[in-house]
């Protein structure tokens, strides 16, 4: 996953071509929503009659939310304001489901009342929360799954294990919910349609126990996990995205219906940061690392370099000059505020201060996550084409 | 570090009673500025001459800014927006140090022309920014230490090593600055004065070296790292900082100005958070831990959770019931919104959804930290008693 530095700034998509000319004050998000209904519209293709619910938490920019209501997309909410912002662009609340499976209760009744009929749990006190706010609300239990071959394989936080599933559904009858189907996440950035078999077998066993205890459940969710472009080959969306439907369908039969909640797999590529070298230095005169500083950060929207997950490629106008090895940084007095250490990015030996640093398909989980101003810079800019 | 549960709320200071009885209707940082003020006379009464520079970053509440600018402070800027500030509130330009190794050539500008003359810097290019954009003014250098005893030892992202600060000096006095001494950072959240030793030992090193080759140094900035209480003993902060000062005394000699920036040493103990428990769960009935959800998470103001390196004490209605063993988690759909999983904080076991936590001494590093909005969750609100 070297990053080889590239002619400057090929190949040149819409996006690039903009942001090489763009004159901005601080770093910029600069996001092409034509490129987002492409990207949904590829997806569809192969996901066939499964429903998109965007989940709104990877890009919540206006534009997209409006243009994917447009086009049809469902959408997938983590809270109030975010299905405010699909209600304020359009979207049907049959369309909206409420993902989180830790939702404040004044979300609920919001939900509930605004016409949401889908929610998440993966918990008895959940259930409760849902029965007295939304009662008779359809509901699906998240699975944990045990994965290890996504990019950023998720932790224990959602979701409960298979036997205490049915248990949940059993609960969620009593409280006069109605119990429809199981939902569960192979994973952030799980670059193979193959990878998701071992989490695919695991679900599917407990659907078929649910049925076979008599419940009726019709509605899977396959959450996300679908892989943006960082450097590393991946399928294009269209055949990841049927291949995925072949392996469901193996396991599941014809369940009537089925969604899938892409985020990154779908807005990632349609976006590049614009940022500045801030600094180039060396600690001392004979270290054999650069670093590099730049005008964005871990703070103010690179959040997902913690731990060095996500691996952003990153272009300069110096591209195509020798190439050494830096550790890159952000621009905070945070000592935190470093995003690759471990295994330092190879860039050219020409890079100075002042130099323009293009952050490829940075259009997921960049923007809502900066935050309001730590050191005083200010939360990353958003610009459409 | 175990937190043990005591009497609800106990002690009872007066952020501790504000709290009890606010009505708030999402995370909200409760600061009280009186304290802000005592915390600083403390921390002034034994620091003796020492300038205290606070480090603005820690908390850059106007309240707090207006009160230290009235009672005296000294500023550490981390950018142009933290100079705007404390010039908005009445500072002296000649008290604000532009502390940040690495800044933005605008910024540095801005700076001079509104009259800071003090500037750090770990490099040849950053000093190359300054004596173009702040001809003659005055520079420190930044040292790197090795350091393994603060709670959060820094990375090394900031500083250079001992020989190449003097080769900065004389690249300085090159480009017609003045380098007028050295600055380093023992670490963040160093609890014991005796912790200095090392460090201190090493800087003097290279300040004895700088001097016999002829560099009249006469600043020399001890940085931060003064302890807040999280729950283990720490000592009164007016000891704590007589005691670095004697230890600064017997290595520096009589330095005719010696600089320090607390930043959470002086005003983490000021505020207090008010969160709400979302959810009380278990993944199966046989764990031994519940999943504890609160309002707020790692995305929303407690970002120094990361790593588990600061342990935030909570306190609930329910204390002084029976605890058990809780991971401690985020509200947003991100697996990596997780505060407490390694060491899980022992917490009631009636504690519920809608519970009140409160949580202590977080007036530092929270609310500017805190992310746009994430997951549609609103930033961390700020309330001045």
């Amino acid at each position: 996953m070297t990053y080889v530095a590239q002619g400057a700034f090929a190949p040149a998509s819409r996006i690039e071509t903009a942001v090489r000319s763009m004159v901005v004050d601080r770093p910029t998000l600069v996001l092409d929503v034509d490129r987002v209904e492409f990207q949904y519209h590829q997806l569809k293709q192969g996901l066939g009659r499964a429903h998109i619910h965007y989940a709104v938490k990877a890009n919540p920019t206006r534009e997209i939310i409006e243009r994917l209501v447009n086009i049809g997309s469902h959408f997938d909410a983590a809270s109030r304001a975010e299905i405010e912002l699909c209600l304020s662009q359009g979207a049907d609340p049959a369309d909206i489901s409420f993902g989180n499976t830790v939702k404040k209760v004044g979300d609920i009744a919001f939900a509930h009342h605004a016409g949401v009929t889908l929610f998440a749990a993966d918990a008895e006190e959940e259930l409760d929360k849902i029965a007295a706010h939304a009662p008779g609300a359809e509901v699906y239990i998240r699975v944990i799954v045990e994965n290890s071959q996504a990019d950023w394989p998720l932790s224990r936080k959602f979701g409960c294990r298979g036997e205490k599933a049915i248990d949940l559904m059993a609960y969620a009858t009593e409280l006069g919910l109605k119990p429809v189907g199981l939902s569960f996440h192979v994973g952030s950035q799980t670059k193979r349609a193959e990878m998701w078999t071992g989490v695919l077998d695991a679900v599917a066993e407990i659907w078929h126990r649910a049925q076979a205890e008599g419940y009726a459940l019709d509605l899977l969710n396959i959450g996300g996990g679908f892989p943006a472009f960082y450097g590393e080959a991946i399928d294009a969306p269209s055949t990841y995205a049927a291949r995925v439907m072949e392996l469901v369908g193996a396991r599941f039969g014809d369940v009537p219906r089925v969604m899938a909640e892409p985020g990154r797999g779908l807005v990632a590529e349609c976006g590049a940061i614009i940022a500045e070298v801030l600094l180039v230095s060396k600690k001392s005169d004979d270290d054999m690392h650069r670093w590099v500083y730049l005008d964005i950060g871990r703070f103010s929207g690179l959040a997902e370099t913690e731990g060095e997950a996500i691996r952003y490629q990153i272009a300069t106008p110096r591209d195509g000059d020798p190439v050494g090895p830096c550790i890159l940084a952000g621009p905070s007095c945070d000592s935190a505020d470093v995003l690759y250490e471990k295994r330092p990015m190879m860039l050219p030996v020409t890079l100075k201060s002042g130099d323009r640093a293009i952050i490829r398909n940075a259009g997921a989980y960049t923007s809502s996550y900066s935050s309001v101003g730590f050191n005083g810079f200010p939360p990353l800019d958003v610009v459409i084409l």
